[in-house]
């Protein structure tokens, strides 16, 4: 159960003023005739999901479970390992013990000393790779691949690390299929009409949460719920759409959205956030900025500026309803710190009045527009909820812009000027 | 060295219109006369600090280090664990095995599951406590300390606690100093007249560095040469004022400013800076709001906003010279990745060429202006070099806006409204 509040940040009339836009785009989405529809498989991925490869993800991770791998590189960048470091850390929190097998992201930078850091640290450890990429050439993962793949061969040899590496790629072509299929490596498909920062409800995401032992059916689940409560056309009833129309009003004042956590655990999602809303919207010269703050931690940094600064943004509050632990305040009779007035009460009773009480200093006193979203637990079902609730709203949002959502030509600009600098074949 | 290049983003004659005002405003604040000046005891605190506690700091670092401690708790919030936080980061990497006593940030939040699982990470394992907090009575930090000074006692006794509890706090009152006198715990002083987010520099971030393994003479001796070079009064010969100058004539039209790393574990440096700038500028409805980002990473991410969305920002990118460790891109006789044309570089040879590709395309095609910072490489002495930078950078900035650098009121207002409800002695 996800719980939007839009603390009347925007008032009836202005919300029903977009009922007919949304409802024509919503429809035009349904039936796949919507710009971009090439790419709308996501929207309903979870009816269409086929079976096996789903009883397969759950498979090859049990095989990694049960022959005591103790980390799993996954390779790729983007949309590629986002989701699954968003589902991974939401569900199983910091410093968490309950990791069944390690993950370590890697791949996702160009930065030597990270790669050589990661290396070291499982020169005593048995380790596997999921290296995830449709094409097999982006130049990040292939990198890291190339060096962690000799490493791996140099440790166990050629015929057991072919055991310890799973490719997620392409049905039909590209570079790593090619090579997983010479090698006879596990396999998952990426699905052709599903975009990178799409892909966590795919075996890009799913893969990973199971392997760290998150319970991928539950995950599942909750994205059923989200489908079912977010496939409605009509504004009135799809609070996705609400939200997103509230992000278009606001952003004609406001340029920065701030995604506002108040869990650690939850700095992924905004980072997985952060690339969903930035690419799908960002562009033509237009589109909200997203960035993101864990609270109480940033209260003691960016709080400031937030209250008294500038005032170019609103804020977008995620609060959970029930805390994977909770822990009493106790009793101190020298009562030095003077915290004793807070006893009887637990950590979680104390960070939700932070959460209202910020809520109140910052959209009374600073006039920064807050909306408040609530989901029940830190776990694999609500995960699966919020990726569809997100989804939805940043498809709409970007159709409210008039902008593609499912394309991100600016990410190629950056890369042709490497390439041709690199002087790589074609450039 | 640190070598700043603006890359035209101003013309030489707009930067030269602001030199009497930085003149006259560095002039006031050498002699201690401009607004706030009660805390710029960090512009020369290298130059007057007390060689004993330097001394002290190594002492007892070295004494948790023979007495294999596997863990120390950084209990603060705010500027309290930020600065040791980036330190630490930046010198020892992510996944470094060179670490001497893993270091734990907690107390920076209120979240009652992160506190339970940081609780249960140390089961097995012997931690000891730097509590750092001027008053001894920040909500935060005070029950995160609560709860595991209550720990350790349970697990070691309250004689051996004392052994392993050191107190970072006010040198004459406040709550802390008192528990800590009561107890015999170690202590180090938070001097008056440096504010939280200037305090790296200061046994708050020395100390945690020092039992992390970081050595503490190289990271003075960048802050001593971090004082020669930006002490100038001269906006000609002061790069740190010129950058200042540079970000407070963008922010005219811009209202964001991107930070840019290329090296992962430079990103706690990125947060410790946004609470640096955030905190000092952000005020009176004025100041730059700062983001940040991990490159190439967020080219995944925030790239396609960034160089196609909203023309909302511009960007302070940072590059490393020398990284840690370098590795040389295999040969593959496949070439199935198609990489066979990058044999010969290294990593960073790729990681520089993507830095430059990316200024290009950003700057050139983006229309988004770049300043670029590069420094030497990520250890002490380049740390403290720019944290000198920076803090320069960042009061003038404030200077220039007609803002007190040093003060917060905006963080003051969510803390009595939180302790109102929570009906708090006094509120």
């Amino acid at each position: 159960m996800i719980k939007l509040n839009l603390n009347n940040v925007i008032s009836n009339k202005e919300m029903n003023s977009y009922s007919k836009k949304v409802n024509k785009l919503a429809v035009a989405m349904e039936n796949k005739e919507s710009v971009g529809s090439d790419f709308l498989g996501w929207k309903d991925f979870v009816n269409n999901y086929n079976k096996p490869e789903l009883y397969k993800v759950k498979k090859i991770a049990e095989k990694l479970h049960n022959s005591n791998v103790d980390v799993m590189f996954v390779i790729g960048i983007g949309g590629s390992f986002s989701g699954a470091w968003a589902g991974i850390d939401m569900v199983q929190g910091n410093y968490s013990n309950k990791n069944k097998v390690e993950i370590i992201y890697v791949g996702n930078s160009i930065s030597s000393t990270d790669l050589y850091q990661k290396l070291e640290y499982v020169k005593n450890k048995k380790f596997a790779i999921n290296i995830i990429s449709k094409s097999g050439t982006t130049t990040e993962p292939a990198i890291a691949f190339r060096i962690f793949k000799d490493a791996l061969e140099k440790k166990v040899g050629k015929k057991e690390a072919s055991n310890l590496i799973i490719a997620t790629t392409d049905k039909n072509k590209g570079a790593l299929l090619s090579l997983a299929k010479k090698n006879s490596y596990e396999r998952f498909v990426v699905p052709d009409n599903i975009g990178g920062r799409f892909s966590v409800i795919t075996p890009v995401g799913a893969f990973p949460m199971a392997v760290a032992g998150l319970n991928i059916d539950k995950f599942f689940d909750g994205l059923k719920d989200g489908y079912e409560k977010y496939k409605s056309t009509n504004l009135d009833s799809n609070d996705a759409y609400q939200y997103a129309v509230s992000r278009v009003i606001l952003n004609k004042k406001y340029p920065v959205e701030l995604m506002v956590q108040y869990e650690p655990q939850m700095n992924a999602f905004n980072e997985w956030w952060k690339q969903l809303a930035g690419e799908s919207e960002g562009k033509d010269g237009k589109g909200i900025m997203p960035a993101s703050a864990v609270f109480s931690t940033d209260l003691h940094s960016l709080g400031q500026f937030i209250q008294d600064g500038s005032k170019i943004m609103f804020e977008t509050v995620l609060t959970v309803k029930k805390p994977n632990f909770d822990i009493k305040i106790p009793m101190d009779d020298s009562n030095l710190d003077g915290l004793n007035y807070l006893v009887g009460k637990t950590v979680q009773d104390v960070n939700n009045v932070a959460f209202s009480s910020t809520l109140e200093a910052h959209s009374l006193v600073g006039k920064v527009p807050n909306i408040h979203i609530e989901f029940d637990k830190m776990d694999e079902k609500s995960f699966g909820e919020l990726v569809v609730f997100f989804s939805r709203a940043v498809a709409m949002t970007a159709y409210l812009q008039d902008s593609n959502p499912f394309n991100q030509p600016g990410v190629e600009i950056y890369k042709n000027m490497m390439f041709k600098k690199l002087k790589k074949p074609g450039y």
